[in-house]
């Protein structure tokens, strides 16, 4: 494993979770909140995985490789549903996702 | 310091961190989300702050007290909104809550 | 899936998280620290694995069942290094951990 | 409050906890593991209590100022441990600590 590519994947993966932290509470401030239901829920999931994942990434932990996994489908799930929202902050998480689901990918590979 | 209350408190902030994260879900799909906006953001503030309190109780951090501390606050502003909402899961998290503030402020005392 | 076995597994991970904070903690004041590195080490890992696992499960995410995966894995890794160690901290972290990753595989089958 | 403020403590915040998980992992490994216990517990502790103090900052929680009043002590208590070795990871952590300390105190006041 490439100690620079290792690298960059944590932050990837902290920043992703604190840009779904943000989206979730943004959602729930929004005036349609019944149309984010689904939104809130992918982000808060994602953001308590990608956390973990750093986390692990970070110590090199032997579980890394199957986390990177997860958090990859956790961050297409969640950027499958914050796609479809308009709110910047929507738009903003659906990109950190699919570039952290990239990421992840690599190191899981 | 008792250790069978310590015990008994990390069992309560544990506890009381999972009922507030079934509370936020249970709440998410409510027929009027819009009504329960405050008690999401204030039972995922809790659940991540009990969880924290539990295991720097499980290892007596130095830092133990003061978590408890603010553990018994953000306890007291859950079980404040969660009282005023009627649903089943509010009224068990108003009451996991209100046991949660009590038990960390003898923690803390 | 069964409401009530659901409810065990969360209960189980979250008392196999503390238990293995607990452990790891115990393990870092023994004498000879210099032995119980991998077990601290893994000890560390599978509670923050079983805290995710406990939480997710509590809101039935739909990452659910590969956490619980993921989890028996971190259970059964961190059970074989403890079942080595004499201390009863050790001992009894094992024994958490092998109830947990049963439950775990339960849940994720 | 400061936005640009804000955000800057968040990745301050973030960048500290995964320098202590780091710190924590490479003490672990340390011929010396016996003289690096206390290193090791504070690392823990500060890496649990910054990354509990990012994502509230995050979602600009109410807890968020007496959260990084504790995550300032936590720093300092894990800076003043770490300070004192010469490992390059220990210097570093000292250093992510303490400008940490300094921003939570910002935000706090």
């Amino acid at each position: 494993m490439n100690t620079r590519h290792l690298s960059d994947c944590v932050q990837t993966c902290m920043s992703c979770s604190l840009t779904c932290t943000a989206c979730a509470a943004a959602c729930l401030k929004e005036e349609h909140v019944e149309m984010m239901r689904e939104c809130i829920q992918r982000c808060l999931d994602c953001a308590d995985i990608c956390q973990l994942c750093a986390r692990m990434e970070q110590k090199q932990s032997p579980f890394m490789q199957e986390i990177c996994e997860l958090c990859a489908k956790a961050c297409d799930y969640c950027a499958e549903e914050c796609s479809q929202h308009q709110h910047e902050h929507c738009q903003q998480c659906a990109e950190a996702c699919r570039r952290c689901a990239e990421e992840c990918r690599k190191m899981a590979a």
